[in-house]
């Protein structure tokens, strides 16, 4: 399982094209192809209101099998109707005409502004230049395409060692806000030369999601568009890997980890974000519960406020999971800020100027002790600055 | 059930003291007393952590009658454990011994900071002087010495016309931060002289706070100290009221209409905000669906700072219904900016430069139509703005 800077998979294609869909000047679509069929999984927005392209690979992906993904950044294509539907479909067809694959084996993902339609005008004659002309790409190539308010690329591959060979696992993610838990939250497109087959890879991305990218939270607003996408060509040459037989769990491992560090890295680039925070809620009556408390925590605005400024303010904590939802006794509650106790049995102990050094730190971890059951969760999340409101005040001007 | 400016009710005192709580310089403590007890009825925050005062008055109110209440701003006297409780007994064991009243029939309040003690050794000598030499204030006074982050203070006055007599209400509230629905949100004291049972008191608080207070957000923080209470000391003369009674419809209707005049100026209040907005559901399939997908959107952190900016961004309202927890059929929904459609049958409508326009307003009524039942809702809120980060950012500082 050894780390590989950014490398592909073996059997996979990268290109790019520059539509000016937002603006000009960057490549805002990429197409992600295998030269064989493959295996594939998809995890998907929960959010009642889907983007077309999530309607489209949901139903694509039916059949577990997938060849490549062509992705744009710049516009949703959500909320745009029956035309916004099209446009997918167009997209995709044209990828499949040009790499001869079939149509149902193309997949989409948009990322951007919502309720407007794509600029086919500029997108077709740039997506089939691209194609016909096409200049192999890298991994960190296609990440860059996919960013909006991103400031870097997430990429991430590694290597699993099987018995008969090597095969490759990339992933490229975007996101940084319109991220909640509960939810894929984000894109991101996971290629791999494994052979395995569709239903492991489905069970495998689905437990990896719920442990990853559903454990981070920037603003708790759940996308129209979240779209979570593995590729599986199976050209490493392995025997076929199973739903836990040889393989499975080397595979799923390496999968958890590789989306926990692009999860982390979407935190790290929540918008306006300065500080990675971890909550952490252990001895609760159950995960359920120190999921709850977790969550109203990362989401609480005074706390991710006070956060953004360095005030050490347990209050706002002990306010938050107050109105959790959840059913505790606020006299058995114990607060650290890293390893500094800040709150005794549901009371401040005055260790303020060492909790005030740790609120000066980057990285900070708060654990909240129930102190009465066996309960835990953990979500990651970042500070509030008047960045994220500048950022998303002027999205669109 | 004319308007008076700011009249006290008769048998009621204001009286204000400096303590210099947070800071020096200011009236940071009032209490307000009826020369004969009164009826009493009260409603408090759900949080789970309570402030001491919340505790204390929760159970001095068991009997319904009251005749003072003493309200500090500037500390919460919130995870305060027992020396908490023990200051805001004698807070009141200070008011009662001074004015000669039991000491059960005095209640407390405080708001301000959590999890800091009390500063007693200058809320003593400050609370004794203002006792012993009572200056008369004005119900603007009191307003003004329960603000933290309030600013303006928040009083209003009204006439009840009686068959035999007229009563007065009057009352004051503070709240611009911690705000948000589900709760009482926020300090709050009515004074009347109507002669009304405390069981038929209660009943109109009750619904009142549930159809003003309940329906406003700030943040989606619910505080540790919420406290409306009501003190009627009967003495404009008229025949009791009881529920349902005579009369008592007529205080339900003025008392309902004050609080809301008071909601209404705390989200007005709203920490950094410089947008009033309603968030008005129609359609949906219950009153509970309506009330859920309005709360979500108005609580809609992407929504909040679209409305900052003044983008028009009906996208981010799509997406935030679509994660509120309810099921609805995206292609009913209808979306106008005050009367102007932005989303028919849940796609955009291009009236981009109508919705800007209405954007550029410091009040704006967003209605959804979800066009599938009876169900409606409204919640108040304001836009999320740098100057909300920066006010809670450095809150202790």
């Amino acid at each position: 399982m050894q780390e590989s800077e950014h490398k592909l998979p073996k059997g996979f294609i990268i290109t790019t094209a520059e539509a000016a869909i937002k603006a000009p000047g960057r490549r805002d679509i990429v197409v992600i192809s295998s030269t064989t069929p493959a295996s594939a999984a998809g995890v998907f927005t929960r959010n009642v209101v889907k983007a077309a392209p999530v309607l489209l690979d949901m139903e694509r992906l039916r059949d577990g099998c997938a060849q490549a993904v062509v992705i744009n950044s710049g516009n949703a294509n959500a909320c745009t109707d029956r035309q916004g539907f099209a446009n997918a479909v167009e997209m995709s067809a044209m990828v499949a005409d040009a790499l001869h694959i079939a149509v149902d084996n193309c997949l989409v993902a948009s990322t951007g502004v919502i309720g407007v339609q794509l600029p086919m005008e500029r997108i077709k004659p740039a997506l089939y230049e691209s194609l016909a002309n096409p200049v192999n790409r890298t991994l960190l190539d296609a990440a860059s395409a996919i960013m909006t308010t991103d400031t870097f690329p997430k990429a991430v591959s590694r290597d699993i060692e099987l018995a008969s060979c090597t095969a490759t696992v990339s992933a490229i993610a975007k996101g940084a806000g319109m991220i909640a838990p509960d939810m894929a939250t984000l894109l991101c497109f996971v290629i791999t030369d494994l052979n395995i087959d569709h239903t492991a890879l489905q069970l495998a991305l689905t437990e990896a999601v719920d442990k990853t990218f559903n454990r981070i939270t920037v603003d708790a607003d759940t996308s129209t568009n979240d779209t979570v996408l593995v590729l599986a060509n199976g050209q490493a040459g392995n025997e076929r890997v199973v739903a836990h037989g040889y393989g499975f769990h080397s595979f799923r491992t390496v999968l958890q980890e590789m989306l926990m560090e692009l999860a982390v890295m979407c935190v790290k680039d929540g918008e306006g974000a300065t500080k990675f925070v971890t909550i952490k809620v252990v001895g609760a009556n159950s995960d359920t519960d120190a999921n709850k408390l977790a969550r109203t925590v990362a989401n609480s605005l005074l706390v991710k406020t006070a956060i953004c400024g360095g005030d050490a303010n347990w209050g706002r904590i002990m306010a938050a999971i107050g109105y959790s939802g959840v059913t505790f006794n606020p006299n058995c509650v114990d607060v650290y800020f890293d390893d500094v106790l800040v709150v005794k049995d549901g009371y401040g102990v005055n260790n303020d100027s060492l909790a005030y050094e740790v609120f000066k730190k980057n990285d900070i971890v708060i654990t909240i002790n129930m102190n009465t059951g066996q309960g835990a969760a953990k979500i990651f999340t970042c500070d509030l600055t008047e960045d994220y409101v500048k950022i998303n005040a002027h999205y669109r001007s």
